[in-house]
């Protein structure tokens, strides 16, 4: 069970006013490395794992997530608050107005939109999506993700410091993105007190496709290192002559019924193409008279 | 440049048709652990990245994913082979030609929607999103989420192969398996190949936030273990009386302009709740006649 | 700031596993009318509420609904556990094990994606979007979206306690359906204690369009009710020749600069159609030698 | 069946090109609150209504809405003729034609993509989606949907209307804003048309739960109002040890046959942490030599 | 302006429930081809055109699109009209309703969701999106769009079709089938009246790109045909040695600034990865001691 | 399989940095006409495409088309490399840090959030979604899709060369332009060198509607022109007392089981509305004492 305190986790003291700067910041409520993100990832992790240990870590995590979107999302409405009372008063002239809430930027989406208050959107008004988590249920896997998950938030929290200037605001940010960088320590941890967590998972891989690095991309600017050479590594530099790899002809095939392959046949009848008609198109219609080979290239 | 070659990477011998198993696989074509974000995670950072190595690395893998997306396609496509001559001929009789392509399930989305091709959506119609990709530009946190990626997709392929009974699908789910396994491990690599890549970024965390792990969730399920106690942890019992972390009276606040603040004011004055009334509401209404305390909890 | 403790809002007691009932139970975990839509919707209006009252009411509100969205993910991590040891483990025989987490129905969705625990998704994979929220910070009309979200998460339980037979499950939904009815109360009172709420905002209508009805669905089958009749009503029966209501010739106009009219007259003069010829078109090419008014109605 | 007449339902009359402000009207098109939102809204529930009388008015102010459509794209239209035949002919010099379109902010978006044409997306550039929908297809609940989604778009509205200084779609904003009060007001009219509206649906509450008001975030601030006190609440400060609030031990349980509890304890012996170890990992790595308690707070 | 008129366009005579039927036809409400999805296709071209008579065409077009988008969503009405009531009655035994509802499929996506009433969804339940409307305000792209979306329609109702065997569905879907081919000739023919509509648009190809055929898939089964033969084709068999087509070394260049190539160097040196180097890594650590080449093979 | 070359397709030389002429680039690297879904479009058409000539052509192009993806992407990397470096060491004061990224403008979408290098998104931000491939497995149908698109594809490169000013940008665009060309014209030889490919499909459209146009449009500004005149067509000029065009009463109508429709019955008893009423509604609440017929009008 969830319980709230009215105290923030983290004192927050903005400077002054700053629609922009608040579009910004909602990268991190609403954006995909941003909080809600950070605390479904854990919630819904903690909820199915069974090891007790992992589950606690995850939900005291996922909680203070929670309270991290809640000072990001205190942050964006104290930016926005002379804005919102503006917009919804009316209490200036029209151009003013407009030009007092976006500074001649793109500000309007934050304050137009939703009021000046913090939505679920990122910094450019793409609305959140269950699609920025990234759980599967599988804990070699998940602490993976919420290593790289932490990694991400830690640098775009990073990002915001750089073009930020209020230094409350700087202030907060640089907590925030502390926090990242301990709970990264802790899944580490977490995914290293796993024994053999590498393959993630319980299927071994096929022995003669474990270690080869393929060699798919050619020319100036090949490069060998620790990721394709060492006694871990048997590097194939791949021809197009040695697909498959497995052998065979490099066909997909399938066996078909009589009456499925009567109607495969049926569809492809209907459908073929003739290879050696020269028809006249749509394209050679809207030419014009006259279209024919050099006509594309004159244009309109 | 990106060439083609006709031969597939792996040749695939699928059995027999079966539109059911299609669906399933299409959580690798379209789906958030498939190839086709596989690919465009990794092109996506190769394109910036200034390491030359790395970069290398980066195309030569996002070019196998694209080969394997072939792989998994052409699956998808031999599974619904029969089936999608049958729907576009009507070669049978209609309620027969219903329960062939669905087997009594809920593969008439692949095989209806789309014709029997492999689609960008997931196994379960989920259209395929750019939400999937979290490529970030910063190499230490985006070799993580590529070590994550691998591993989630290996995860996903393990799952496929436990409920397919298709030998020759099973056959190839076991090499795309395998060569994400293949793949994490040059990711790992990479990753380390950098000097000083923990913390990720360039700023350095603040020290009294680094290295606190706040128990948040409490209650009988406490646990401690290596993300929580050891050297590098000091565990905070968080209380509520323990926020804010930084001191100060837990409120968010920013400095307005007078007229910023009379028209909040104004806000606030317009939309003042009364604490001390008991007004007549909608429901109270809505309740019918005699609504009241009791009303809420006898229903329509 | 969140806190959390061990124990649920609610006990839950499920009595066997059900995948494809926890399918259906994803609906109120990541559907439009679930739980975390909920809770975003009121914390996301209680952080930027500048009335005290309010602002408690919409975080306590908030909490609780995070609280229930842990009830109700534990009712699907439940209903899930058999199937997920099963299928990461792989521990029957392939066909059997499909079988077993489908039940013959479409539940490997949230077996196979998502591992057997909760997802962000509704009862059809969908993915949880932001664009469920509708929050626009002004109380007198966010009031009435969350009058509106409790009745509709009222009903969508409502129909899963009448598909639902395990009696724990129908326990546990009981109870966060009738916590439905009891936070509707509560906004409705937090409506009705602003003074004016009706219209909401600040601008007053425009008098002559207020109070009028348009009937623009005409036949049999018109119907008065007091939705469109009584002394609050002016019934508009409109006609083809009743447009524009504000008088003027119903076009729309701008007036453009020299240059912008020059610019739109080669638009229109490029793209111009000559509605007096009978263009051959790539139809009539499709529809092969022969092709005419008959040609269409013969088909393939 | 839908027709149409060529005049618009309210006369519209733009007094000059202004992209930057046809980017904002786009709110109210192919936003969450504009006016296709509304019209689909409707639309769908009036196709499933059984009552004759609900039936009409749904489909009534669903034709209106769609006419509304018509008048806020036309305001589009106006706006953006300038800049889209420019932009489709090449008119200027390349720098004169983005710092014309774009006036020095965002509204590339809208002319670039859409060639000046209103699009389905809001102000922002987000894909409208039918997300946006909240239907459900019961009318105590659904009325309730519609009285919020009139009350949202009045607001919006009434902010558009106040960043706006073009007399002419100020105009055309009133009417429309207007419109949507009356629609509100004959949707509150039809709610209450139904006897015993409240609770929404069949199914009564569980009385043990129905009238009580949980304290759920608790700390200064904390207040009493009609939404908590008064005769039809019980309130219940909840602390930690009170949950769960129907007894038990507030731990989720289910009961599971033999051979998924073998396959339970099978996942969780093999990705057991162990609590005891204090096991090296990546980020210990990749600190570099020396790394421990103090490393990551001193950084890159 | 739009009006109403109570009647449907085509009289639908549905033989008996079936919501199964009903999730299908939701893919021509909902879908991506579906009626929606056209009449915005053709609303929001014909609100920017300046043709006049293509704006009557398309405007005239779109309204239709909106009738059948009312007809196929009276046949979802009428499909789902008896589960509707049970479900909403609770009418039966919980087991058998359900069976009821889901006929052992997945339709209690929309039965459930939606409540029996056509929602804006797929028939696989994936939301409607404003990514399904391709217009751009060129008309010599449009009308390709549209002629393309008409084909594309058309298939799917013949799916439909094929896989429906209530006549009164059939037939009904037979007439909007119908309609999809004659609103293809209209857009063929508004096509073929503009003059000179290939290449759509203003600005002429390049000479030297226009007709050439880049062969870049290779290997058995390269074949040739009026797409890449005969007089208006040069066939150019791409070689990996043969990019860039322009000359050059194929690398992208740009100048920058001092400051800025300093701020690209601190970035390189900082995340340089060190080609020489054979870290130990996370996979090392995680595959447990002993780790090494042939660790990766054996697995879990 | 796929394989790559080092070497662009076309050698990009990029005169400066400017990340805001990078975000407009995006469009045509994440956005619906964009290289990514014209790679798509025709990849998973030529997975599934029986006839092999056509085959050939689909994968050749969508080969093509990744080679182009990566030449966009490469601008895109090449405008925003000095950005990208400035952001990530924090190399300026921040102040002018924020206003060198953006000029200004809207560009933190691109160098914020992702570091500056390429992303799924289109100029504004939106996500990539699947949603934009409109493949269905049917080649008349398809190939018509494919026109349409590259169509679009043209148009959108000319509209971006027609804003930028950036010599190199501009060479490179002309070339993916002039490439898009190509491509349609390869698609419209393969359409017509199928026979009979109109009507797309098998079935034949029902003979008394092919041929009709329907005038659902009426007022000033009716048309006549070869899309509804001439050998070809019936025009049919809808009157509001034509429908439904097959006769009958123009009600949908099913027949329900008397189970069926007893709950149907009790449904509509239970959400009747009493059109004789004029209840006292919440509207009429909140617009406080007095309030009646004028009241809306004053507002607050």
């Amino acid at each position: 069970m969830f319980m709230h305190n009215k105290k923030l986790m983290y004192t927050v003291r903005v400077s002054e006013p700053n629609p922009v700067l608040a579009s910004l910041m909602l990268e991190q409520f609403g954006g995909p490395q941003g909080e809600l993100a950070a605390a479904m990832r854990y919630f819904t992790q903690g909820l199915a794992d069974e090891d007790p240990g992992r589950k606690d870590m995850l939900i005291d995590i996922a909680t203070e997530e929670l309270s991290h979107l809640e000072v990001i999302g205190s942050i964006v409405a104290m930016l926005t608050k002379g804005a919102k009372g503006k917009l919804a008063e009316g209490a200036e002239e029209t151009t003013d107005l407009y030009a007092n809430i976006t500074q001649g930027n793109g500000s309007h989406t934050l304050s137009l939109l939703y009021g000046g208050g913090p939505a679920l959107v990122n910094s450019a008004g793409q609305l959140w999506t269950g699609g920025y988590i990234d759980s599967i249920g599988e804990p070699t896997a998940d602490l993976r993700s919420n290593i790289a998950a932490e990694a991400r938030a830690k640098i775009i929290y990073e990002r915001l410091i750089n073009v930020t200037n209020d230094p409350g605001v700087k202030d907060a940010l640089g907590f925030l993105m502390t926090r990242e960088v301990a709970h990264q320590k802790s899944f580490e941890k977490a995914l290293y007190a796993i024994d053999n967590n590498f393959p993630p998972g319980k299927l071994p891989g096929k022995p003669e496709y474990t270690d080869k690095y393929y060699n798919m991309s050619q020319g100036e600017g090949d490069m060998r290192g620790p990721w394709n050479q060492g006694t871990q590594w048997e590097f194939v530099d791949i021809k197009g002559t040695d697909a498959p790899v497995n052998g065979g002809d490099g066909n997909p095939t399938v066996k078909l019924a009589a009456s499925e392959m009567a109607a495969v046949n049926a569809v492809a009848a209907r459908t073929m193409s003739k290879p050696d008609a020269d028809p006249i198109t749509g394209a050679d219609l809207g030419a014009g008279p006259g279209a024919g080979k050099t006509k594309t290239t004159t244009g309109g």
